[in-house]
């Protein structure tokens, strides 16, 4: 990991971004070599990245590729910004089906008018969370847009990672009986954006969770190498990584309210807004399960690393007549957890 | 390539994007499924691809990684849409590095209120465009942003090839007497984009070159093996291409402006505006050079493509003391012909 973030080589010196700048000329040139391409990848980043991994020539290891595009709103906010999300993002996409992630890419949609010291803070926080990560962004775009045809800022990131030869993580792995587990607290991502829009009448110290998640994974499936499947718990949140796993493995799956690890900040916050935080996005947690022999060496695995300190067992995979997502309540009832239906919080990523 | 373009499974009922749609939950899967996943892969498309192919384990084979987005205005226009060029521009990026395109990825920033009708035929464009070139949709996201906070549809595409062992083209490698070619007419796409903004005094008939140049490509190593790279003349025209060249290379470049491959609408309408064709966006043109010995049988190999018709020797490289694109123009003078300085025209692809 680089202790300094590179800041550019100061060749660009305009204040704000212009139409020019997405030209194709000198501007535009400026602008990609300036703001990003030095602090990516300060020896050069081609137009078309050539790549070479030595675990790519292994026989059976299989390529994983994803993307996302990021429109989170406002672009800064406690824990992060839209540069960390789009690479955790994207990392953790990787991550959640089995991929030792490598190489991003990055693309830009600029508004016209957008301040190039808000362009250098997403690029520098781009490049930290990248470090962190040990991925590396390897190409990238910028496009220019007249003022009122974005707001603001748009971020696209791409992940190429390996899925080394024999692991096969599928949510149709799923047994009865496997238990799930997740790293940490939740809804953090969801609550920190929701305080951060200032709309709210209350102020609430919350940070997002974003963060990467690959160096816990690999953690897991070394201590628990029966691991059937993960998912981030992002848009739609733990409900909907649930729901996704229990229709694509027909089973049913049981978690306990009283387990799931939550801030009593979020809990108020929640409260007071009528949202559930079982649908609050998290752009550093992931729900994953394992055989039932597995579990214990699987959390303490989870729990050695930075991202797992507060990693927890909040229920099982149980066969059912109608496969569910059913929560045990805290006062001894229990309902069904469903897909969310309609939006909850527009624009959280 | 599929003579029927797949239509979708019929469950989303809306015919306007709302926010919901970008939810995380039940709307965002049938707007994913029935518009997108289901037209790009019908068997069903997951968040993350995961991928196998034989010339990944090639020793020495490497990974070509590139991504674009796409903010073209109109959305549709004479010869394309936003989905053709955006899997023809990722594709072209591919190719010019050398690469076989294999697999791409689409990300799609929705605006709240876009019809679905128009999503439906960016896809099925996408997938006409995919089976063009050979190359498979294989991963996508979507987010929708509420009214006014993006003009309507921006597509980011990624794309991923392999590179085979020892192919190596690089803009550095062209040397003085090397033969520049292109592959048909110049400018078709900059001025079927100005023409179908409406906003002009005229009419004209021009319709934009997006298309896949992979074969065409293909075709011409075959048949030239020593060709030293390749460039896509998208945004700021030949020009900006000659002169990335040039910098890279260190070399001087002519070419006759008599040579230039260029429609006489084409002409007319620079004519009419006072635009430079040489800065004039393509989406479907390459420049490359090969060694002088090869440069007939590269023609040749262009020609007999279909992407290749037109194909003309527009130049070479030259030793020069200080390295310039110089131009030869049709009444014997020469000009310089500089990178592109401020924007030519926003939102070309």
């Amino acid at each position: 990991m680089n202790a300094v973030t590179p800041t550019g080589n100061g060749r660009l010196r305009a204040e704000r971004v212009t139409l020019a700048h997405g030209g194709g000329g000198k501007a535009m040139r400026d602008l990609i070599e300036d703001v990003f391409t030095s602090v990516f990848e300060p020896d050069g980043l081609e137009d078309q990245a050539r790549l070479s991994h030595e675990m790519l020539a292994v026989e059976g290891a299989r390529l994983a590729f994803t993307t996302d595009s990021f429109v989170v709103q406002p672009l800064e906010f406690p824990g992060g910004d839209i540069g960390k999300i789009a690479v955790c993002g994207t990392v953790n996409d990787l991550t959640v089906g089995g991929a030792q992630p490598l190489w991003l890419s990055a693309a830009f949609i600029i508004e016209e008018g957008t301040e190039v010291a808000l362009l250098r803070r997403v690029a520098a926080a781009m490049r930290r969370a990248a470090d962190q990560a040990g991925v590396r962004i390897v190409t990238g775009d910028t496009k220019v847009v007249e003022r009122g045809a974005a707001d603001t800022l748009f971020v696209t990131t791409s992940g190429v990672g390996v899925i080394p030869a024999g692991r096969e993580l599928a949510a149709e792995k799923v047994r009865a009986g496997d238990v799930a587990l997740v790293n940490g607290v939740l809804g953090d991502h969801g609550a920190a954006i929701l305080a951060a829009r200032g709309d709210m009448v209350f102020e609430a110290d919350i940070r997002s969770d974003c963060r990467p998640l690959n160096h816990l994974m690999e953690a897991v499936i070394e201590a628990a190498p029966g691991v059937r499947c993960a998912r981030d718990a992002t848009r739609g949140g733990l409900a909907s990584a649930l729901n996704e796993i229990s229709q694509a493995s027909a089973i049913g799956i049981e978690i306990d309210e009283a387990r799931l690890p939550m801030r009593a900040e979020v809990k108020g916050v929640c409260e007071l807004l009528g949202l559930d935080p079982l649908y609050l996005a998290n752009e550093g947690a992931l729900v994953l399960f394992v055989p039932e022999e597995q579990a214990e060496a699987a959390l303490a695995a989870m729990r050695s690393t930075e991202a797992g300190r507060d990693a927890a067992i909040i229920g099982r995979a149980a066969e059912m007549r109608s496969p569910r997502v059913v929560m045990h309540s805290l006062f001894g009832g229990s309902r069904i957890v469903d897909m969310l239906v309609g939006e909850q919080l527009p624009r959280i990523c």
